[in-house]
């Protein structure tokens, strides 16, 4: 078996619950957020950056690595572990999200998606096959299926259709998956619609993963309506088994899942808005940009354990930040990416605790949402 | 006394000498390379990450702090050493050199130089005086004369006007310092004019600074012309005083520089080439971004024991200049920092050990020149 999971706690108001996950390369405690390595590189952090904020696995991505350096290459250089240097836990994602993200430049049939490189516009093919073929070669320790994700809003019709497929493309995967050492996880689709969302997760669970992503969320629907799909496909998809939310992971999105029974978090805002002179904390964001900040001598959090909060200001950041300095990136992504970590390690203390929800109910009190 | 300084070690055949400077923030063994952090970080670095590579000094930049973030704010943060997150010895140079690399933004008169800011083209006027209360206010622990840098090439009467008045100029600052922990260096000019620079050596040692720095060279001149002068200046500053050749840090001149009697260097160019996807050996210049290492999976250099090398191969680091990743400037300045600083560090032990002069044949007889 390439992975297991068992759970631990359980909490008694909610669906939050406490878990390990054992792969190939060590365990994973859930709920668990898994900072995203788009390129084989957590943006603007060493890996040893990436192990000291506690991060227990990252997350590459499947059509980025296949356009370059080629999956390939990752194979002969001893897979990405030894590639990227980072010799804990991988997931990686089947290229089906960046495919749909390409818009006008992709064309989706049933035999897969054809589409034009953003790099030099050749073209290309990726198919259920094809994608196991990259990911086997990649080598993570958590694999996924290829699946047709749908924008927001989208037309019932069409949603049916990229739900099926996407069915259809998960039975292929299975098909064409010969590594032992991977585990490959189902993602259930269906939109914003509560009766694809439903058949999907039957569907999908019913096709036995050792773990399900539910995808196609957070694709610029309101909020509301991400944790009412939530509600619908969680139950239906099976306990003992991890639930991976796809590309969730702001602070409000992670505890709102968490209280639905999800396991797993991945998410590029950490980085992202680092790279915009953006904090994240348990407050909400803190644009240390802004001339506020220009004499705050005090860190970006004062009960934050990370190297940046222990040895910067926010002074300091914000001078970085202004004089166009990689540091800044730096900085803050370690602070965004280890804030998001511990936030997620006292959310399982919490559930361990038998205080989740109240814990819960307090974050929110404080929680500054983005307008 | 802010700084001492002992030889400890010299060289039979040449001017070379280990020695040791002691600062308010520690020691400094010479021969020694100092990063440059020109905005208050080493570019692409974390101070731990410099403090890793064996770092024992980095340089400031007096013009761009005073622009940005302001030497007031930075006082205001308890100095530099605070404000950067830098424990160890700092050297702020004067502005000079940035001034003057302004060209037609810059007016030089008697009482200083008149500029406008490169940021938002504001009036301003360093003075020595005002050099001298920007850094003292940043708190290095070596702080530089405020000097008039020539051009290469410049007439004979424009070099002998700039000359003097760095001459007058030092005074000024020397009468200016109020700050008893700090020690002030004065700077030789004299452009390429081997009477000139003899002039100058002998002004400056005269009066009297606890360390002597050589300006105004790698101006464009032939590298030759370079040793020629250091041939003529070395000599004439007292040798119980270290000798700093300002903005010079290739490996070759290096060398050259410590078999004339120099013990201090600096140089952007580590991190500079770093982020053109360069990296700097032993044997010359590696362009880790070409095509002949796409699937080069050794290290940059396999005797180095830099976390790059140490960590990642090759073909990582050159996708990672393909993807324009931040990884990439932090990976490669990690290495040509680490790596000049244990060339230097070899570079004693051979004068340590008697066997400099062969060692110095030895690197030259290996080492590819930049065509």
């Amino acid at each position: 078996m390439s992975l297991s999971y068992r759970v631990q706690t359980k909490c008694k108001d909610t669906m939050a619950r406490t878990g390990v996950i054992e792969t190939p390369h060590g365990k994973i405690t859930t709920p668990v957020y898994m900072p995203v390595g788009t390129q084989a590189t957590v943006k603007a952090m060493t890996p040893a950056q990436v192990e000291e904020t506690g991060a227990e696995i990252v997350l590459a991505n499947t059509y980025h690595l296949y356009m370059r350096p080629g999956h390939d290459l990752v194979e002969e250089a001893g897979g990405l572990h030894k590639f990227m240097n980072w010799n804990r836990p991988i997931l990686t994602d089947s290229g089906g999200f960046q495919v749909f993200s390409l818009g006008a430049l992709r064309k989706i049939t049933e035999r897969g998606a054809e589409f034009a490189s953003h790099l030099d516009g050749s073209k290309h093919m990726l198919t259920p096959e094809k994608a196991m073929e990259i990911q086997q070669a990649l080598g993570a320790d958590i694999i996924m299926a290829f699946d047709e994700c749908t924008e927001y809003p989208a037309e019932y019709d069409r949603v049916v259709g990229a739900m099926e497929r996407t069915h259809r493309w998960a039975q292929r995967c299975i098909d064409a998956k010969t590594r032992k050492d991977q585990a490959l996880f189902g993602i259930v689709q269906g939109g914003m619609f509560e009766d694809l969302r439903r058949e999907s997760a039957k569907t999908i669970a019913a096709m036995d993963f050792p773990g399900n992503a539910i995808g196609g969320l957070s694709v610029g629907e309101p909020k509301d309506m991400m944790n009412d799909m939530l509600d619908v496909v969680s139950p239906l998809l099976p306990e003992e088994k991890p639930r991976y939310l796809m590309g969730v992971g702001s602070f409000d999105c992670i505890i709102d899942g968490v209280a639905r029974g999800v396991d797993m978090f991945d998410c590029v805002l950490q980085t992202r808005v680092a790279r915009n002179g953006m904090a994240l904390t348990k407050r909400g964001r803190l644009i240390v940009r802004n001339a506020t900040y220009a004499r705050d001598f005090s860190p970006i959090d004062e009960h934050c354990g990370c190297y940046t909060c222990q040895n910067f200001s926010r002074a300091y950041i914000r001078h970085l930040v202004k004089a166009n300095e990689i540091l800044a990136c730096t900085l803050l992504s370690i602070h965004n990416v280890q804030a998001t970590i511990d936030f997620v390690r006292e959310i399982r203390d919490n559930i361990e605790a038998g205080t989740f929800a109240s814990y819960k109910n307090e974050f929110f009190e404080n929680y500054q949402e983005r307008k």
